[in-house]
């Protein structure tokens, strides 16, 4: 079973590399682009055959790992 | 119009990052974890009103500045 897990900055937490993103846009010539937020997503392959397992394995790994939970959110997404 | 872009390495190119994910996540103990690979999302804020000319804008993003083309893939997705 494969799943995606995307892990963004949460509302209101400052995202420089964001913004490097979006002067870098703007300097290339690209109007009309916004706000820009980087985040992370991780392909993960795992032997669980059952979905609801799968999710709280990986709500598991999300807290303990993949994760800040302190400023970022995450999302776990099944295949 | 909001948009996200998901960058992934190619099949085939070598990812320690998501490697040592892999490892991190053995040794917490979570069993039948398989490949992981990690890879990037960002979430635009566009003022283009029309999707089909967003998507243009977009992919021309990222040949240009979000996706090195030469070992990743991108995916467009407008919100």
């Amino acid at each position: 079973m494969k799943a995606r897990v995307t892990v963004t900055l949460k509302t209101g937490v400052l995202d420089p590399q964001g913004k490097a993103i979006e002067n870098g846009l703007a300097s290339l010539g690209f109007g009309g682009v916004g706000e820009v937020r980087q985040g992370k997503v991780f392909d993960i392959a795992l032997s669980d055959r059952d979905a609801e397992k799968a999710r709280a394995d990986l709500s598991a790994m999300c807290e303990k790992l993949l994760a800040n939970t302190v400023i970022e959110n995450y999302a776990i997404e099944i295949l």
